[in-house]
């Protein structure tokens, strides 16, 4: 039977399609992408979409603080900042590195902020404070954007390996939907497979391409254990709405403008 | 005369034609894949196609719990639940290095399950309890899902390569009919072959390329002692039953969508 | 609602149309560009465009000395010289490691220079003297060109990482628009992706290609978070009056000479 | 005069007339081979082409016992038993590092064994006992299977060349045609040199090639000092009997099934 | 304006026309060319072209004695022997880690040559005595070739970018119109890019390339700070006369024999 | 006037044109090839043609016995006894690393044999050697084969290239024509160049390349200072009597078998 674990819808026009019907619900996903490729409008695509469906979402930052990526995105129109008042998105700003002291950062635009401390920012205590707001939340959907740097913490590969299959673990643990962003090194479609490629339960690969001159847009569900899905790579757009792919078209012979 | 060795059907639809008959019975064939090819679904498959005929497996899990892998493949309908309760499956939990203590897993499912305990998880150790366990099931076919983080042990290449002989070694030694998965570095088809691949008995490699911008799933028998075999890349499909090999079709040349 | 954020015009011919209504207002983009791409071009356009619309701007120099810079670019017409006497251009010598002392430089070609002096180049101080400056010249624009050298001071990625995050982030709070040029390391379209174009709020590819025997310059708005934006590969320019972008047309079909 | 040096007939299908007679008579040839090319069985089908022609031969086997070697092989029909009692051929076991003690290992299936002890396997420890062995059983022809595990002890390549050919200037003193096997590092035609094939005096490819989607398989006379030969990449297969060469064939103009 | 800087003729034939009026005086310009593309045959063509307009100029040797220079360019029949009695023409041997006491060597072929003396030949060094020498012989062009083993003293590439920025600094201080060769590294057209690319002000790339079996000479001003010129990839030959540039062909139509 | 240089007859079936007149007379020439192209023949047949035309000869051996080069080039029918015997070609084995107490090892062949000793065998010293043996046997042309393991001496580039250069100064010294053969890293037409071939005077390519799936054998000038020479990849063979180059021809036309 395709379709044995529970799904999600994205929120994202198109992709439940290529998945066959959304993600699998309370699975930890991966999606790997390169600059400029719209992970973080995915990522926060899916928390808009999980919000209006009464799944409250957490957004934890590591590279960029919560308020720059509310303005980033506010061309959508999805309106981020009532969705925190009504405590159905929280952003969580795990940017420490950047501030004296190493302070951790309370959550933003919520009437009465609470603040959550973490001493030290590592995989393990990202995690503990993770299901610490997401048990006092209800949260249904987190999402961490990017884990790369916190992955450069670990550069002998067997430890690395060991911290993401305890990320994940853990990410999983709470009973959420959750997606993790990740950096692509390269824009070859031909290139060394990346290790968390390997160590998730699926993989959604946002590609940047060049082919023949012309910058090409491709989705790829590289990877999804558990559920059947449409493997082929499929041509996706950053709309005025948000991303949207196209689950009946193909990369190289979409017409381009 | 070609058939030399006895062989076990693979419970892979396609896959015994390409192998002319099966794989080599009682011998360690590695299974060497891109994320999301489906190395865990096919090694699962041929358990269950063992199970099916009468042959008690073993599955030997290093990344993943064993319960989330029979979640993960739930969709196929193998009923693996049943499989572990008739003492037809065992399945065992080698992924110490994710609790505390490195305590060791007993097997799942099972009504009155035994503990084993691995009291350092090393190449070494674990063939002592995979022999040890294999020996009291009366197992007849084995699968270690994937090698790749016991070889990140080894960093030195004259050391992994003795440490791997030793464990293909010991797994024959068995008398099952074994299957070790390890993970493929890069989509490229012209690639620097991994270590591996010249260690064991016989190596199958899952494919996925792009061609052309579409996704591609290629299997190739690369290399397999001791008997003849079809030597050309098949596509393959991960269907709602399990995975399906063309032997047939051509990789580049079969209609998609 | 697309352009949510406010645009500054670039001054550069045809580069407000690829960007929709020119860069969003206040933020830090990055500028990479081969040898010969005409990055420094590029940034002080952007820089003289501000002046003509009464946007004082903020020149600060890695590389090369500011009076060889305005040489460099004498061909272009842009009056330099006067543009810095009327208060509307200021260009500060960073390059301090060539001099004896490691004086820093006071700016250029005012009537009554004012001396800045950076005790220690690094990032964190160059960004206290930007600010300074910016705070009491009352700019609205400011360029950092190139990048590079000071990257190199820290080898270790995850360092480079927050001292880059630092850096943007900075820039950013002195209110102005910013453009920081780097260098691009490899002629090939199918590459490696360079660290600060992940870290970086936008980012515009100076490409100088090989396209059968033939010199190819192509512009592409590879990211740029908070608008929307052509994102093709557009043929560019450097002509007799600074850098002119080609909004309509396609690198390898335009007809070249 | 071409064909000054006096040659072996190799027994290999088609080889001979690639190399214009056979191999050269008492040289040290390397095959060098991709995973599952064949190399075991080219170069135990010269030991047995020898023991039929008279020529005892003697197969140092490095990383797999001989008994497994024989199994392997046994579907080819060349009796090796028969041939091991007859004294046509003596198998050792050169494989110490993968038992305790590092007990070297007597060879296998003869009535009276002999036991042969290397007290450390390196590369001249090895050559001596093969001088010994060589000497007391009048062997002709020797294989050594593979080099690759040697080579490794020695990192610095000015060692490693040294190594190298003192290896192969002893082989060449027993007065016998040997071939040693190395593995090739990747699939590419395009590629690296290997250090032993400058070093040594002959060097048959054994390339497996992805062309066009099909796997395609190629034997190439790299290198044969003192004789002329084809040096065009001819197609071969393993067949029922052993490996079969095509010496009129292209490998790109074959028809594949 | 284009043209604003002053420009010197090259003395290359057709060279002049794809600069679109000469080199930019007083400049340091970079020669980068691969393994016999004709750098010093472009360098000394340079000199030879501002003797006859004259302008005395000052060729520096690092890798070959001056003598020897003067011997492989004989056949161009430039006469640099008289140019140098004439005083037009300076040849200074930098080679000093070739001889014993790494003594500095005297410039050749003067009546009454005069002695200078580089007790420790790095980089600034050698552009102090380049300074005293150009001061005492009215130099008007400088030749430095090639820069490459002096920029392997700094192999921290933060050390290497200040001190090639130093060496052009210096070298254009002179006033001279100077030009630096260095060596191209690979054969490829598409490649990384080289240090000294980004830091000089001027870069001729001088490429050999294989296209379709042959080989093809192409000329490309990569980079020339402060003119327009042409940038496309122009064909150049070696000819009896010196080097010659085919402004007006392209590299892969031009008609070879 | 193109050939200022005197030239010497190559003794090579079509070299001599392709070099329009020979090579260069006292200078030192590198030939670059990959494993089996032929260096050995090469730098060997130069020998024996500058022996039939009354030069005498020195092969130094660095890797192999002159008695197994003899051996190897036997079938050309070059009569190198006989040559040695009348005092016109001198070899002697610089391969003492393999042998105890590294003795060096007296000329071959002569009827007096003399003894010549290197203490220790470095570029220097045997430079040192050579230039002995030369003059005491009015040699004209020396040939050093290959020169790969004494640059494995010097592991830093700037040493490395010190070395190279004196070396090659001091074969320059001796007044003789000179070959030094190397070995090439890649089959790839597109690589990295490597070292030597940017310090000799001359560089002669034997490259084996594999084009649509035929082997094919190019040989390519890629430098020689001081004469003018056609430097299109011409096609070459072993044939019966040596290597033979076919100047009019080109490598990816020439009708294969």
């Amino acid at each position: 039977m395709i379709g044995g674990l529970d799904r999600v819808p994205t929120g994202i026009k198109g992709l439940d399609e290529v998945l066959k019907g959304g993600l699998p619900k309370g699975r930890t996903i991966l999606v790997v992408g390169s600059p400029g490729s719209g992970k973080t409008t995915f990522a926060v695509q899916f928390l808009v979409g999980g919000a209006k469906d009464g799944e409250p979402g957490l957004y934890v930052s590591l590279d960029e603080t919560p308020e720059r990526v509310k303005v980033d995105l506010s061309s959508f129109g999805w309106d981020l900042d009532s969705l925190e008042q009504k405590g159905k998105l929280t952003l969580i700003d795990a940017t420490p590195l950047k501030r004296p002291g190493h302070r951790f950062v309370e959550p933003t635009g919520r009437e009465n902020p609470v603040s959550f401390t973490i001493p030290e920012l590592t995989l393990p205590s990202l995690v503990r404070t993770i299901r610490r707001i997401a048990a006092e939340e209800d949260t249904q959907r987190i999402v961490v954007d990017p884990i790369t740097s916190l992955m450069l913490r670990y550069p002998e590969e067997i430890k690395r390996r060991r911290a993401l299959l305890s990320f994940f673990d853990a990410l999983e643990s709470t009973g959420c939907s959750c997606l993790v962003t990740s950096e692509l090194r390269t824009s070859e479609l031909e290139r060394r497979f990346q290790l968390e490629e390997y160590l998730s339960q699926g993989v959604i690969l946002l590609h940047t391409m060049v082919h023949e001159g012309d910058i090409v847009r491709g989705l790829q569900v590289e990877k999804m254990r558990g559920i059947g899905h449409d493997e082929q790579l499929r041509p996706y757009q950053i709309t005025e709405t948000g991303i949207e792919v196209y689950p009946k078209d193909r990369v190289f012979r979409t017409n381009l403008r």
